[in-house]
C-alpha cells in the first residue's frame, strides 16, 4: 500500500501521518510507502519502517503533481489548500491553489493511464454552504458558498464527482466540520475562538470570546477528522454511488454548552478564564456559517464523530495534554 | 447601450439578436452597439441602425475575450458553449470551452477595471441536476450533475456567484428548461424527439418517438428562453441577492400531453404522424433527467414561461411556420 498525502505538513496532515504510521496499515493492507508533499517540505515521521518520500511541491504546478503521482499511489489524501481567510484576501492565489491545484492533481492521476484509478479522498468544508439555512442542513441542500474558499471547494467537489463518474479516479469528498480543539497558538481566523475558549483556559491562560453564548456551531475533533479520512479511504464505491461528496457528522452545540462542558471536565477555575469581549465583525461572519446538519448519508456509511462536546475536550486532553489537566 | 453576445450564432443567440434588433432597446435604453461572437462568425442582422461587430472568437482564448470586452459592453449575454453530447464525448473540449471559456470571460471582465461591472447573463441548464429527484425540484435542491456538461455548467454557476459577490461583475445565471420546439432538422441529441414529435408532423413528415407516452419533462419555447434572457438583463441585483443562479419556469408535461396538445391544435391527421419505436438507450438517458421543478424564486422575480404545451406549439407555429398549419 502506497499512500500520497498533499498538504502533509498541515495540522490534519501531520496527525494523519502519525495515525497511518501507528496503524502500519490502511484498508487492511500494510503501508509500504508514504509520499508526503506540501508547500514546505513535510517532516518525515520517525519509527516508520517503510519507504518515505517527503518533498516541497506546488500543487498547482502540473510537473510537481505528475511527479507525485508517478509512483501510482493506491490512496491519495488531498488535503492541500489555501485556508479560508487567505483565499478571501488573495482571490487569485485561492483559485490557483484550491481549484486549479485540485484539478492539476486530478489531471495528473488521469494522465497516468493504464487502468490506474486510485481512491482519492478530498477534504472539502462546510464552507460550501451559505446562509440562509434551514434548521438542519440535509444532504440534498444546495451549495451557495459566501466565500471564495467555499466556492473553490464546491467547484472541486463537482470536478471530483465527474472525474469519478468518468472513471478517471475513485473520489470521495468529505466536508469537514469546524475542527476543534486545534492545537497550537491562537490565530487570526474568525473561527479561532471556538478552539481558544477551550485550549487557552486549559493552558492556564485567558481566552477571549467575541460572540454571544447562544451562538451555535458544528464541531469535530482533529482525531475525528483523521478518522473520517481513514474511513473514506476504505469506503466501497458501490455503496457510495455517484454522489461522492458527503457532509461529515459533528457535534452541534452552543458556545454556552461548550463552556459548560469545559466546566464539567476542568472545573470552574478553568472555565472562568474565558473573558467576554463582543466583536460585531466576528459575530457577523459567524452568523453566516452553517451550524447544524443532518448528515444522514455519512452516518449510514459509517462515519463517526464525537458524541458530545465533552468528548471533544477529552480528545484534546488526551492527544495534546498527555491526559493531564492542570487546574 | 452596448451589448455583447457570446454564442451569437447558435439557435438562441440568433433569436436573441433578432429580438434585440426588433426591440431597439434593452432595459429601457436604446441599443447603440451589438458585439456578436461565436466559434463561427455570426451573421449580422439586417435593419439594425446601430453599430455592429461580428467576429469568430474562441471563448477559451484570453486574448479573444479580452478583445470582446474591451469596448466595455453594458450587458453581456454569455450563451457560448459546447453542447451536452459533445461535452460527454470530448471531455477536454467541454472543460476548455464550457468551464475555462466562461472563466476566461469573467477574468477578462474583471481585468477591464475602473469600476467596470456589467450585467452578465449566463445560460446554465437543468443538466446541473442529477437523479434521483424529489417529486418537484425546489430552488434549494443540490446540484449533482451526471454529465460533464452539467458539471461544467454547475461549476461556472459557482464562479459566477463568487465573481458577483466580489464585485468583479454583476451576474445572473439562468437554468434553461429543454427548449422546444427547436427549429431545423432532426438531430442526434437524446432530447431531440421532444421537438421532433411536434415539428416533423407539422411539416408533413413522420416523427419517431423512442420513449413511453408517460415520460415527463420540463419545457419552454425558444421565445420564452429569449424572454428569460431579456428579463435577466434587467433584474435588480438587490432583489436577486447572493443566490444569483435561478431555475427558470417551464411547462411540465408528459409525452402523452404533448401529443394531445398537438392533436388539439393541428388535428388527428398531424398527430398520427408520430410513430412509436421504443429505444431503451434513449429511455434510460431520459430517465436520468429532471422533469419537474418548483421554480418559486424565478416566478417571484417575474420570469415567465408558457402556461401550457399548447402555447409552446402555438409559439412554434407563429415564429417558425408563419402562423400556418398545413394539415
Amino acid at each position: 500500500m502506497h499512500i500520497l498525502i498533499t498538504g502533509a505538513a498541515g495540522m490534519i496532515g501531520r496527525k494523519l501521518v502519525t495515525r497511518l504510521v501507528n496503524d502500519g496499515a490502511l484498508n487492511g493492507q500494510p503501508i509500504g510507502k508514504l509520499t508526503l508533499i506540501d508547500v514546505v517540505s513535510p517532516q518525515k515521521p520517525e519509527h516508520f519502517s517503510g519507504q518515505i518520500e517527503a518533498a516541497a511541491a506546488d500543487i498547482a504546478e502540473p510537473a510537481a503533481v505528475s511527479a507525485a503521482v508517478a509512483g501510482r499511489p493506491d490512496v491519495i489524501f488531498h488535503l492541500a489548500g489555501v485556508v479560508s481567510g487567505e483565499a478571501e484576501l488573495d482571490f487569485d492565489k485561492g483559485m490557483r491553489v484550491n481549484l486549479d491545484g485540485s484539478r492539476a492533481l486530478f489531471e495528473a492521476v488521469r494522465a497516468v493511464g493504464g487502468g490506474y484509478r486510485p481512491r482519492l479522498v478530498f477534504t472539502s468544508s462546510i464552507a460550501v454552504f451559505g446562509a440562509p439555512f434551514p434548521a438542519a442542513i440535509a444532504d440534498d441542500f444546495h451549495l451557495t458558498p459566501l466565500t471564495s474558499y467555499g466556492t473553490q471547494k464546491a467547484a472541486t467537489e463537482l470536478l471530483l464527482a465527474d472525474y469519478t463518474r468518468r472513471g478517471f479516479l475513485d473520489g470521495v469528498g468529505i466536508r469537514l466540520p469546524s475542527i476543534v480543539v486545534r492545537p497550537g497558538r491562537p490565530n487570526k481566523a474568525a473561527s479561532g475562538f471556538f478552539s481558544s475558549i477551550v485550549r487557552e483556559p486549559l493552558n492556564g491562560e485567558e481566552a477571549v470570546l467575541p460572540v454571544a453564548d447562544s451562538v451555535v456551531h458544528w464541531h469535530a475533533s482533529p482525531r475525528a477528522a483523521v478518522g473520517f479520512l481513514i474511513h473514506a479511504a476504505g469506503l466501497e464505491a458501490a455503496k457510495l454511488g455517484p454522489r461522492v461528496n458527503l457532509t461529515m457528522p459533528g457535534v452541534c452545540c452552543t458556545v454556552a454548552e461548550q463552556i459548560a462542558a469545559l466546566r464539567r471536565i476542568a472545573g470552574d477555575k478553568v472555565a472562568a478564564r474565558i473573558r467576554r469581549a463582543p466583536d460585531p465583525l466576528v459575530a457577523r461572519i459567524v452568523a453566516g456559517w452553517p451550524s447544524r446538519f443532518d448528515p444522514a448519508r455519512a452516518l449510514e456509511l459509517g462515519f463517526r464523530a464525537e458524541a458530545s462536546f465533552d468528548d471533544i475536550i477529552r480528545v484534546h486532553v488526551e492527544d495534546e495534554l498527555g491526559g493531564r489537566i492542570a487546574a
